[in-house]
């Protein structure tokens, strides 16, 4: 099943726009889990219990893991053979913003896709589409460029005008009619920067857009679904990461979130 | 030791600008390498005893071991304490081409310059300074901002005429103005491009660049060294990966490849 087969109908299963960022940063992971051997994993096997219900998307960022040498990167492992095993309906985003030339996107596409097994991946576009082309050939998998990132800096380069449009737009117009031959692109657009949300749907129509920076990062929930929602009241994959995996209670988080994202949809 | 200060006395020492890429893709390792253990790093182990006397710096672009899984990022790593412990003068150049937001690229920092080890990262400006900021601020390691990659699409977004002026070139403006504070800062031009290799010359005056491109892709030795060297006919890093690494004899490949740019120096 494509990816974003697989997310829409999980969207309608689940009734949620949700996505939990697996953002397991080993010095925030709670006491009891870090005397395991896999502590990243058993941290990870909990929340996901806790929030599978709510959720239809998980997205870890790889970096937290990478951070843990070796056993970082067999705890991610553990947690996608975990969620294959478990939830196999819930889409799985590797988020790793990855570019660099084709030989080289060919091993990340092959460690990302065919090693740890994500049904989709977020991808870096300032080396271009040849560049890119290793994870956009793979049709049945998701490929989520980065458009405007919710840091507060990305205007620096994303904001630069470019014939009248700022970069972020025309990478948005690419994406929609340069890059996407298999129907498997999305873009990143920063639940921080709702009003360039608005722009990237009207540009983009009904493609699919990942949003991070709810929570945390202060992204509002009513703003972004407001600005962001297609024509069938879906494409967004909102995504919140400390502020659910790292809640008191994560369950209570992950509920709430999503019953306010349905508030306003 | 600062990486840019270890880069200038190796350079002196070995009278070379090579480095050599360890872009060790498990496909292309020789039969015997393949039975052992850790396979890629045994394979690097060989090809640094052949190479080392060349060579200034060593980059393994860090896809190839991700594509193994925990083994190769476990290779990667005896790979570096390898290095440390036989070649401690030369620089370590973990070609990642790293950029997340700031939390993140603080994960991302962590691994590659304290987990690993490395000297240097490659890293890419798509997401602006304050991403940057936690490569930026180890003001002992080395930062490579993606200017101008080698790749043949590198002009989908790097060619954009902002204010008449191509993208790579803004890139390379603010490297100089706006991104290195801290001395640290190097930049990324592909030996496929030496006209603008020229121009970055003229914007950044002496700052050292690294230049991957060589060999198997098609850059050309005489125009790199010509376009690039600096003041002090130095302030490039110059390097091939498969053309040496997966050469019949890599020893000679090297030993060749360092004369060559010498010859032009």
């Amino acid at each position: 099943m494509k990816a974003l087969e697989k997310y829409s109908w999980r969207v309608t299963q689940a009734n949620s726009l949700l996505c939990v960022g697996l953002d397991s940063a080993f010095e925030h992971i709670p006491e009891p889990y870090i005397s395991h051997e896999y502590p990243l994993f058993t941290f990870n096997r909990w929340i996901i219990e806790q929030t599978h219900e709510y959720v239809s998307a998980y997205k870890p960022n790889i970096a937290f893991y990478e951070a843990r040498g070796d056993r970082g990167i067999t705890s991610l492992r553990m947690t996608l053979e975990y969620l294959r095993q478990h939830h196999p309906d819930i889409l799985t985003i590797c988020d790793a913003k990855r570019g660099d030339v084709s030989s080289t996107s060919e091993a990340y596409a092959s460690a990302i896709f065919d090693w740890f097994g994500f049904d989709a991946v977020t991808i870096n576009p300032y080396l271009g589409k040849d560049a890119m082309q290793p994870f956009l050939k793979r049709a049945d998998k998701g490929c989520i460029i980065l458009c405007r990132t919710s840091n507060p800096g990305s205007g620096d380069l994303q904001d630069l005008q470019v014939d009248g449009k700022p970069l972020w737009q025309v990478v948005a117009h690419k994406a929609r009619d340069e890059w996407n031959d298999n129907g498997n692109c999305m873009l990143v657009v920063g639940a921080t920067y709702p009003a360039e949300l608005k722009q990237v749907r009207e540009i983009t129509g009904d493609m699919t857009l990942l949003i991070p920076g709810i929570g945390a990062q202060g992204g509002d929930v009513e703003q972004v679904v407001k600005a962001g929602l297609n024509q069938d009241d879906a494409g967004l994959i909102i995504s919140a990461s400390r502020s659910v995996i790292f809640a008191d209670d994560p369950a209570a988080a992950a509920r709430s979130l999503r019953d306010q994202i349905n508030q306003y949809r």
